[in-house]
């Protein structure tokens, strides 16, 4: 019992780090309003992944799984979006 | 049964886009010897949290986790170090 927490304990973890990371590439977007070194391949890509992870929490009946992604979703979304305003505005 | 077969094949092909996600964002710093816009604060953070996921997968014994996660921790390391050693440069 104390194994399946410890466990639980650690994907919960995992899952808040892995969708957190995401604020500061926001924020470092926002203030130097450049992302000419981000990839859009790489969000793009990483996007379509995390929406299936939702859509996988969302099969599994897992909300935690669900609600992570979304977030990490919306996040990875808006690192593209900015990169792309930016763009704009630079050239 | 077909059903437990579509979740997984989702959250396959989920796990396979989240890791192969950080490929073109590898190629790209390496080609422009540039990653002043990434931040060190996202992929420092996604490390650990994968590296957890990593841990996670051990401990469910789940082999695909474990090995994806590998591969993601590996690649989320490479992209800190090639930012530290093209910021030394590019100074």
């Amino acid at each position: 019992m104390s194994t399946i927490f410890n466990v639980d304990f650690i994907g919960t973890v995992a899952g808040l780090l892995t969708t957190v990371a995401f604020f500061p590439q926001v924020i470092k977007i926002w203030q130097s309003k450049c992302a000419d070194d981000i990839s859009y391949e790489m969000f793009v890509i990483f996007s379509i992944g995390v929406a299936l992870w939702g859509v996988y929490g969302w099969e599994i009946h897992a909300l935690p799984v669900i609600v992570t992604n979304l977030v990490t979703l919306f996040l990875a979304v808006l690192i593209i979006t900015l990169k792309f305003v930016f763009r704009k505005k630079n050239s």
